[in-house]
């Protein structure tokens, strides 16, 4: 009897991997439910159902999960300008925490004892779902067949999979496959491995998807306007079009289009994996760059110096290799995340853009916050405060320096001298 | 007798208020000399020497600051990919402490009691200026005259100069004002004041100086290749002028020919004040924005993911704070420094952009360090380490996170269950 | 007619200084009224009040803020285990918020147009009250009588205020002038100026008042529990008196009481005030050194590590660093501050204590939260997980750690080679 | 053959554990090397290499790093006064680099393929030894029987580990094993696991090995003095002794005579592990605990305060972190430690200390340093700076502040209503 070892809940792709997995668990005694998750990709959905089915599949769960993408992750992620190692903007690890929270629900309601997914045994994505699945079910079972011996002994290479797919009946798709592999969702598409794991190999130009060239984009600049409430997108103007978009899915979409249709949010990085590997990777992020951009500039007009600066260094940081890692469901993403609403109270108005060919250029932003005053900042004019007033300021200031400055000089090490590439006293 | 009060150095620009400034100095009672720091401006020297003897300075000093403002403040910045705010290069902060230091050499060799400087009261340089010339000499005295009553109120607005000038026979430039100021230096120059200080006003497209419009460079993309050692940039092939530079300051300047082509560099932000003013300003960095790109990208490949870590978050802030602040010459900027050469040891490489209209596109890097492996990264075969390794990772990771989920879940606070906008629990 | 300059509310002590600058306030045509905060200090109010109408104050508030000394200062430093630069429990710094808000809210009910206090010009206190001042009223007036250079030229010294009291008909008391300052209130006392100046001198034994000298203490140690909910003290036990305390205010007074008879809370310090400006002080900080042990100890049983580390690293020293520099009524307390209840959820249970002579030692702990685990934390049995996981998490952790040591030999950087004192490669 | 296998060495301890795994070893077929480090511990080291020829190693090899133990990696811990969540002082931690560097020497030296120890599957010191093996020699091999299911289920529980004594001929102690673990160095001793597993449970009185308790302590206060130079001691008088300490080692060994005499530097912690778990350990810290509270003090007069709070929340931070979790040979820890000696240049005097019954109370402290300054600082008396540049600063200060302010009244959100118990607007 085929189900002794107990219920699985499958991630499942469509693809030649976990439908090989999908076979394979069920060889090897389980009962498998297959589970999929609509996160914006470009995806046949009821192609993959009739596959999975097909391949050996008791049910199927489809779950449409990007509203909850979008408001639960991506837009906290907006808020704090989420971001690791100063360059990727994390549109896999964003999306693994709602996947995950999807599966352990489907497992739950549906009885499983185990949850299985595809992933390497070298990847984040990996420790991404199990760290979420133990956050959130922590006596939950987890099927790695790319961890266990004697699944990726049997599998080494992708012709072990061709043959036992087709030995499984398990049906392939006739187009070659890409020298590479990606992962996509509303946010992003990401590219690695294959050819693209020389670091120094430029990716060929037809790899990417999301987003035109930069060189093929159109010559004529477009402007567009974005509203923000509480650090939230609310409002997207796209006077070309004669649209606006309030809905917070629609927004991100048209983000997107535009994005894409002007080059912009291709990046191209070695970055550090979790388990310590460093790992070549490709993405397009369009709606998301355009975002970024437009937050982090009205930040300058509303947000307070010193908040900003705190969580810069605190926050944006801590928050970005939180979700890298894969801790989103963790006491101290809780403890992160609570400070970003105060974080975020004063972040209203309007920053206004021009897109042109990759470029995301801030031509003007304003608020009715009242945090910037002309007046008071203005160069040519007195006003907000007495010029005298920042001479004592200078002078407190400079107590200390001057302390320390005395004492470098009782000892004959004048900061006047030479100095080697660091200005340090040599 | 006229110099009864003293010897000033006044650092000198040439313009219509350090013009006035020195002649009002010396109706003041003071003997003032001229000091012009040369860091890379576009400036007629010699036309100001004559003017500010012309005035009446007594001597006039110009000093040739570039090498130094390239090797040790320059560099260094590359090498902690310094940003303020996550936008501005620190482009006048970083000429700051060799002006400065010029300065106070120059007074300390010519026995002047003062030095003095047409900042206003409002601004960065100011505390920028006076800071460095305490942390060097704390017995300097400083003349400031844009705080001293006796003058901004005598010289309220630009008719009132003006008019001082024409009294005092000082030559004045028959040109229009600008509506804006500038400053200007081998690494960037920037605009800030007159019409800019409404945010919402796009700059226009003639006040851009040292870059192209991306919409006016080159349709066809430049490839280039930038080698580092231990961080710093040692080499820059050009193939398309079939040029290579290796002397650090001829390195900077075809950068910055090369960005300025190809429209690389600009930026317009609202930013943070020293003293707590928002002030909105205009830079064009077209060198340092190349050089950053490829730092940032280098260190992806060739950095220890801890020690990248800890340097963005502590090294690379502080570092920035630091300076745009005017700590240069403080105890401070001594200790944050004295990590970066250690941070920098492994920054071994060289990469190869793309630079097309506003985009610098990294295309590939390479590096003999060793810390990037194929064999272990790659997502296609085994090597490196055990996939089961993996398992004990994830598992010893979970151990705390399995804890606090059956904490949540004794409390009766699923993790499953519907959450607010930041995935907290409600 | 005196009152012709508008009314100002004077935060009144009762002492010399505050009467003269009443009577000097009154000199210079301003109504004056006085304002008393009770923040658990030993005081005679009633001769306090009857002093300052004596003097000519118009009217006299006092207001008692114990409670929300409590509840809205102390109880959050308590729950971040707030301190500054390793040492100061920031006793004074706590008050000053509650003071500050009490005189707002005065001058804002009775219509006074200005503020005052007696505080010099060289220390925290007339920071952290003027910013408070201005972060809840921004248009209100504050004079500052020893940074008026009419006010402290000509009462230089001691003699002089002695001179105008005497002038004036203010009372003096009889009693010799201490040779410090002090600051009291229900969280501590604080000593500084005369004879502390030099940090090498010993403080005399009477000067200490809130607390017995170790020495002096009982010879038989005590026994206390302390129980916290979300990190906040709900019930102490003190058996010796057959007492059991679980209002917030006698919680705190009931621990200043056992501290004071055991010797706990002396410090001795020289701090670095906000000014820039190193200072020399003295505290006793009974009750808070007590509760700071107890909360330290039960979150090292009921935190997880992570938040543990986040919250240390930054909320702790954030929130110690804005309570010293007065910045209270700011924007970035309120965002540091918004993040603390999300940490202190877990800190739930049962701490026991021995006093003992100026010793609080942790004697054992106990809570329901259940992230201990003494199952699977034991050294001498199996349980929680595999030791071969341990394996595996070494074997990832140390990947990278070996690309690094390999790519030192390659160089020839042996890590077995001799080393300077800092362990690094010589 | 017995060695077929390879040769093995041994970090060796003379007890039970260590004993059996050297039989099993050479039962596997291993040539075994027996090694032990002296660094400090109390211990036999004649009869631990008796035993160890006895039992089988076919060499012992005795390595006496009690001086690189001090001076490079106490010292370094001294100058940044490390600590482990605010409580342990890390003296296992530390002196795990010094043992595995040794072990890696010898085992290079001696041809050994293996090293192998007899740490836990569930400790940190498995952690620190291998990660730190790896850091040194990358290919090394480790043998950790603990974590072979061979073993650890063959030896499950002291009983079987004693007849396996029993067989092999190993010498086992008479005493009954205490119901504790211990780990001892000249740092400090550890106590953990057994009874101690009950975090609820006070240690008995008679555990404490390295101090007489409080109680027992003399009930007369001792004095003394220690110089530091570069926050290093160099000199520790005391008077009572008519002694004085200069050599590195001895000063190290006076002040933990000093601070066992008079009960100084127990601690009770539930402390997490790097693997995740929360485990409890009580240490005696006698002299380091006297050592840092001087240098903590004397940083006070002779650090400026920004360096002071940069290396209290970042190098103090990360290098505690960084010894606790293993990773001394490792890039960031060379980057760490590289800023140290810049921070403590001006780390130069001298701090008199009194001890008393667990107390160690700061008296005094002088420098020549002269970074404080009597005369400014002094409240009594002007000088150093204008009474009226603390107005412009505060002014200055304020700017921000009152904007804010402005806003939250523009919106109706008063900082004088009332707050919820954060202080935050409600």
């Amino acid at each position: 009897m085929p189900t002794q070892k107990g219920r699985v809940l499958l991630a499942y792709s469509g693809g030649l991997d976990t439908s090989c997995i999908l076979a394979w668990l069920i060889e090897e005694g389980y009962e498998v439910y297959a589970f999929m998750a609509d996160v914006g990709q470009e995806e046949d959905f009821a192609a993959a159902e009739k596959k999975a089915l097909k391949v050996g599949a008791k049910k199927f769960f489809l779950e449409d999960l990007k509203r909850e993408f979008v408001t639960e992750l991506i837009y906290p992620a907006v808020q704090v300008n989420a971001i690791y190692e100063n360059v990727y903007l994390l549109g896999t690890s964003l999306a693994r925490p709602v996947i995950a929270r999807g599966m352990i629900a489907v497992a739950e309601r549906e009885g499983c004892d185990f949850v299985s997914h595809g992933c390497t045994g070298k990847g984040n994505d990996q420790v991404r779902f199990e760290l979420a699945f133990y956050g959130l079910k922590p006596d939950i079972k987890v099927i790695a067949p790319w961890r266990i011996p004697e699944f990726y002994n049997r599998f080494a290479g992708r012709q072990a999979l061709l043959s036992y797919a087709d030995q499984q009946g398990i049906p392939v798709a006739q187009t070659a496959a890409k020298p590479w592999s990606t992962d996509e969702n509303l946010f992003h598409i990401s590219y690695e491995a294959g050819i693209l794991e020389d670091p120094n190999v430029t990716p060929p130009t037809d790899m990417w998807k999301l987003t035109t060239a930069p060189e093929d984009a159109p010559t004529t600049p477009e402007r567009i306007a974005i509203e923000f409430k509480a650090g939230l997108p609310v409002r997207v103007v796209v006077p070309a079009d004669a649209k606006e978009y309030t809905d917070g899915v629609e927004i991100f979409t048209a983000l997107n289009a535009l994005g894409r249709k002007h080059g912009i949010g291709r990046i191209d990085i070695v970055e550090n994996r979790f388990i310590g590997v460093k790992s070549r990777g490709c993405y397009e992020s369009p709606g998301a760059t355009i975002l970024r951009i437009a937050h982090v500039d009205l930040e300058g007009l509303t947000l307070d110096r010193n908040v900003r600066a705190l969580r810069d260094q605190f926050t944006t940081i801590e928050f970005s290799r939180i979700l890298y890692n894969g801790h989103f469901f963790t006491p101290e993403r809780e403890f992160i995340t609570s400070s970003i609403p105060t974080s975020q109270r004063t972040v209203n108005g309007i920053v206004k853009l021009k897109l042109y060919k990759g470029n995301v250029v801030v031509e003007g932003r304003e608020s009715s916050e009242g945090l910037y005053d002309e007046h008071e900042s203005s160069m040519d004019e007195l006003g907000g405060f007495e010029p005298t007033d920042t001479t004592g300021f200078i002078q407190i200031e400079s107590i200390r320096i001057k302390k320390w400055a005395e004492a470098n000089i009782r000892k004959g090490q004048s900061g006047v001298a030479p100095k080697d590439v660091y200005g340090s006293r040599v």
